[in-house]
């Protein structure tokens, strides 16, 4: 039941394990894009809305979240500043304003939060993180490649296994619409129809079709070629005599042979139904798909003439883009979120020994624990067991009267029950040889 | 000279060298309060605008940057959202919004931007980082004692030598307001002059007292207690007599002797003068203060009321805050940010050759290496080791027709120049061979 102490409609707050979760996630991708010589780029959460307006079509435009001017201007209802709205302006603006600061080529990754005023539902939020990779200035088909294979390489070192690549060219689909005889002015309507052959029943496409104009038989031809068994074949047969064609082929057999080595070979394969929405691409595109994920979970292509309509220099550039928050909703739950907050808890028995129950933990987190002091008020050790057990502490430390007495530390194994007596001037190496003997299961 | 592709003004584009700089800290922040226990909170950027509204004052009111509403409801110019201008007033939401969910006490730390509409200057930004660290549910001074070390180690281990921390207790005062025989109502103003002891001349100070109304007898022996040699003595004997001082004292020396195994004795004092701004707190305060910076580099205090006032529970807290982006200018700059962007940098000599290099790099990368091939044009070697030379790599593999000959990579280490012809099966050990000779530089 929504409250009035519920974050903001489509956002989330994320709690200590969704926290670590999304942080470990996201320092296994870094670790990759860095293998390949990304660097990384972080710009503001807004830009001047001038910046943003008219870059995402009418429909995108709506779902920029506008900031009011402020002070005097307020008043006024106008909007000076804006919530980035993706990564790819934000960059182009980058490139225009450092120019030849930048190394060249331009290899950067971003990993943050983007907002959309977009209807939140199930998975779909109004702030989630985006994790583009990008390269500017290399027209080579080597940085597609380069793109794909990290993005790759990212997915299963987040230990993603079940997960295909398909991948195309623009300039296979421009081959195809002359050479199945599409007339030009058809084109774009053509592609968005034969882009639901994965969804659609192909009578439902050719009917899509023939629907935006093309001739019955060009049509049935068409979806007959892409849905056949031997569909690859038979598209690459049709492309060999377009010249465009044929480049596209050349550049997705380049992109395949590329990433041979990295990626298992059946889990890449040239697919040309593959159209991918965005207008921009120029060159090869690709869709990382999963079973279970809604939708393709990473993506990517050449864009050799966005950066300079977004208004920054003009500039070959390539890219691939991870859906991270359903990347994440795929990933196995890792036992490491059960780790517990605490390695020692402490307790405080009296106040006359809170200063050496503080010197404790301190003295564990010398040896390279997590550790604390019980902060509540009861002095009962039963309540102050069950504080250190909710913490999931591997180990309580216990010092009281008796203790002091004899100048020891009883230190109790929260996992057998167990206890010892430990002289206060061993207390560090004896934490640090427990923790060692248990390092092998794992903890820390 | 600003452009128009500047980032919008009062906040910045973080390169490459600056991110890694800020994650690095951020890291060593991390990983010391997590080693108190303290567990991460992200909440989202924006919130409700009535939740941050009338919780900053009307001068913080201001300063918060509004999101004006959207679709059919844009044109009435009217907010529904605001930028988080803290992260206390989320804290109190969420502490509200998951109540028993959240461990007691709650030890949360959290590390994001903020942002407020402040007039943009050197050192101060709109859009900048804050680090908090705050206890939820703990009345105990222990609680106190330990936000206040686990800021200091934070601040040792980021490598901040030269930094002390002033301690004093709101209740101290109070019994200071007491001991003087200050008015009630002069009271909150006589505080907010004492608070310019560390940046007035006493006789300036005793001018303001007076002219905010106090006797200036009074004023006289107020300033002069708090600034003689032995002003701690002497406030010390003032507030004896001060229930209220008493317990403030107490407060303060239960913080002292607790500290005092973590932080070096010359690097803590009882601070009677320090008041800190804000009207919230209820307890020990405190502030870190460094040469060089331009006022507190962190701060921090019990705030047994606010967490309520907020909208959340009625709740002890206490916590601290480190000032981040003062901080991060303080820091030496260190060596790492020199790196480069590469271990290996791959020439692609030829067309033919491309995917045998693309290879390499792979192998490097697997090797642990940071890798990469050329995505330029040029077929010249000269311009390619040029190219490997800028991204401050440290071996060039290169790979032509002499070697795809002899079946063999020629490793080229470019602070020698010296070169190996290797066998391609052999390319993988023989890099990690190199990268393990050359660790003991502290290169990865």
């Amino acid at each position: 039941m929504a409250t009035q102490f519920d974050p903001p409609s489509g956002t989330r707050d994320l709690l200590a394990a969704d926290v670590e979760r999304r942080e470990r996630a996201f320092g296994v991708i870094r670790s990759v894009f860095t293998s390949y010589g990304f660097e990384p780029l972080q710009t503001p959460a807004f830009e001047r809305l001038d910046v943003l307006l008219g870059k995402y079509g009418d429909d995108g435009d709506k779902l920029i979240f506008k900031i009011l001017r402020r002070g005097e201007h307020e008043a006024s209802g106008e909007a000076d500043l804006a919530l980035r709205y993706d990564m790819t302006v934000p960059l182009a603006r980058v490139a225009a304003a450092y120019g030849s600061q930048l190394p060249s080529p331009y290899k950067r990754y971003t990993i943050g939060p983007v907002w959309r005023a977009d209807r939140p539902g199930k998975g779909r939020f109004r702030e989630f993180v985006q994790c583009d990779l990008d390269t500017l200035g290399s027209g080579s088909v080597l940085a597609d490649a380069e793109a794909l294979c990290a993005q790759h390489d990212a997915l299963d070192a987040l230990g993603l296994a079940d997960f295909t690549v398909q991948l195309n060219s623009r300039r296979v689909l421009a081959g195809l619409l002359e050479a199945f005889g599409v007339p030009g002015e058809l084109g774009p309507g053509v592609l968005i129809a034969l882009d639901k052959l994965d969804k659609l029943r192909p009578d439902a496409v050719v009917a899509e079709l023939t629907g935006r104009g093309l001739a019955e038989g060009t049509a049935g031809e068409l979806v007959t070629a892409m849905t056949a068994p031997d569909a690859t074949d038979r598209i690459r047969a049709a492309l060999k005599p377009s010249e465009e064609g044929s480049a596209g082929l050349d550049e997705v057999d380049n992109v395949l042979s590329l990433a041979s080595l990295q990626v298992p070979a059946g889990r890449i394969a040239f697919t040309p139904r593959l159209v991918r929405g965005l207008s921009y691409y120029t060159g090869p595109i690709w869709e990382v798909v999963a079973p279970g994920g809604a939708g393709a979970i990473g993506s990517g292509g050449r864009y050799d003439r966005l950066i300079a309509q977004l208004g920054g220099p003009d500039t070959p550039a390539t890219g691939s883009s991870l859906g991270v928050e359903r990347i994440l909703s795929l990933l196995p739950e890792s036992g490491a979120g059960q780790q517990g907050r605490l390695d020692v808890a402490v307790t405080v028995m009296a106040h006359e020994f809170a200063a050496a129950s503080f010197d404790f933990a301190a003295t564990a987190r010398a040896a390279g624990l997590r550790a604390s002091v019980y902060l509540g008020s009861s002095g009962k050790l039963g309540r102050q067991l069950k504080w250190a057990s909710d913490q999931g502490a591997r180990w309580c430390l216990i010092y009281g009267g008796a203790e002091a007495d004899a100048g020891t530390v009883t230190v109790r194994d929260l996992r057998s029950g167990e206890q010892a007596a430990v002289g206060i001037g061993d207390l560090r190496s004896h934490l640090s040889a427990l923790a060692d003997a248990d390092r092998p299961q794992g903890r820390r």
